[in-house]
C-alpha cells in the first residue's frame, strides 16, 4: 500500500486574531486523532529560515526596501518548503503552518503595495504547484487584533505599521478566500472561541476523509 | 544643465583571477580623473545586504536549498540597488561593483543548475531595465584561479565546490559576454597585469566620452 500524502494546513490572519490559540487547537486535534504532524511557522521553520526571520523582524535604521523584504520571505520559504515541508508531506506527515504565502500577498502585496502579479510569479517559481490543502483564515476587524497585540507588550517592525496597512491586508486575505472557497475556511474570529473551534474541527474532519 | 547620470561598472570573474587588483586599478583611474565614484560589492554593499552576504557564505550543517540561495542573492541585490546604487547613479556618481547579476547566472545558474530563465525573471522583477553600462570579465581557466585562491588560506562554501562547477560557470560568463559584446569587455586575465590594465583603461576612456 502506498503511503498517503500528508495534508498541508495553514492558519492566516492579522495580528491578535487568536492564531496561537487556534494553532494549539488544531495541534491538539491532530494529536488526539493519532495523526503524525509537524507544527511550524513562516517565516521560519528551519535554522536558516529562522535566521532570515530575525533579519526580517529586526527594527533597523536602514530602511528595508520592499523588494528586498519580498525576496527574503521567499528565500526563507524555499528553504522551509524544500528541506522540511515537502519531505514531511511526502512521508505522510501532516504539516500545520502558522502563516504561509497568503500572508505575503496580504502584507507585502496589499500592505507594501507590491504588485500581486509579481508575488504570483515568485510563488510559481519557488512553490511550483504546491499550495496548502486547507487555509483557516481567522478574520476580524484590524482594530480588534491590534488592541490585543499591543496589550502583549512591544510591537515589532510590522506591528508598528499604521492601521490602514492592516485594513488593506485584510481585504486581500478576504479576496483570496473568496476566489478559492474550496481551499479557504474563513472563520469569524470575533465569535466566541468555542464556536470558532467547532467550525475548525468540522473542517478538519473533512480533510481527514 | 541637467546632472549627467553616473556610469555603472561591474567586474566579474572566477575566484583568483585578479578581481581585487583590477578593482583597485579602476578605482585609482576614477580617482585620478576626479570622477566621483562609489566602490561596492555583491552580495553586500549596505549593512542589511552585508548581513545577507554573511548568511550566504557561512558554512552550515543544514544544506542550503539552491532556490533559497538564489532568492537571498536577489534580496541583497534589491536592497543594494534601490537604496545605494540607483540613487548614486542618479546623482552622477559612478558605481564600481565587485560582481553583480552576471555572477548569479554563472554561479547559481550554470553552477547550481538553476534554470537561466528563472534568473532572468528575477533580474527583471528586481532590476527592471537597469543593467551595468560596462562589465569587465576577467577570464582565465578555473585551475589558475583556484590555485591562487587556495594559496590565500581557507576556502568558503563556494570555493569548496568542485572544479567542474567553475568550468560551467566560466562557460556561462563567456556565453553572456558573447551575446552582448557592447556591454562586456572580456579581459584575458592570464596575460601580464600591465597588458590587462591597458585594456581596462582604454575601455574606461570610452565610457567617459
Amino acid at each position: 500500500m502506498g503511503q498517503q500524502r500528508g495534508r498541508f494546513i495553514t492558519l492566516e490572519g492579522l495580528e491578535g486574531v487568536g492564531k496561537t490559540t487556534n494553532l494549539g487547537f488544531v495541534r491538539d486535534w491532530l494529536q488526539g486523532q493519532g495523526i503524525p504532524y509537524l507544527l511550524t511557522r513562516e517565516p521560519g521553520g528551519t535554522p536558516l529560515a529562522e535566521e532570515l526571520r530575525d533579519v526580517l523582524l529586526a527594527p533597523r535604521e536602514e530602511g528595508v526596501d520592499p523588494w528586498c523584504e519580498l525576496m527574503l520571505i521567499f528565500a526563507a520559504r524555499a528553504q522551509h518548503l524544500n528541506t522540511l515541508i515537502a519531505p514531511a508531506l511526502e512521508a505522510g506527515t501532516w504539516v500545520l503552518c502558522d502563516r504561509f504565502t497568503d500572508a505575503t500577498y496580504a502584507y507585502q502585496g496589499a500592505g507594501r503595495g507590491l504588485p500581486l502579479e509579481s508575488i504570483a510569479t515568485l510563488e510559481k517559481l519557488v512553490q511550483g504547484d504546491l499550495r496548502p490543502d486547507c487555509t483557516f483564515l481567522l478574520d476580524a476587524p484590524p482594530e480588534v487584533g491590534l488592541t490585543r497585540a499591543r496589550a502583549r507588550g512591544g510591537l515589532d517592525r510590522f506591528e508598528q505599521e499604521k492601521v490602514d496597512f492592516f485594513h488593506r491586508a485584510r481585504e486581500i486575505y478576504l479576496d483570496r478566500a473568496a476566489a478559492a472557497p474550496g481551499r479557504y475556511q474563513v472563520v469569524d474570529a470575533s465569535k466566541p472561541l468555542q464556536d470558532v473551534q467547532v467550525d475548525i474541527a468540522s473542517r478538519l474532519e473533512l480533510l481527514r476523509a
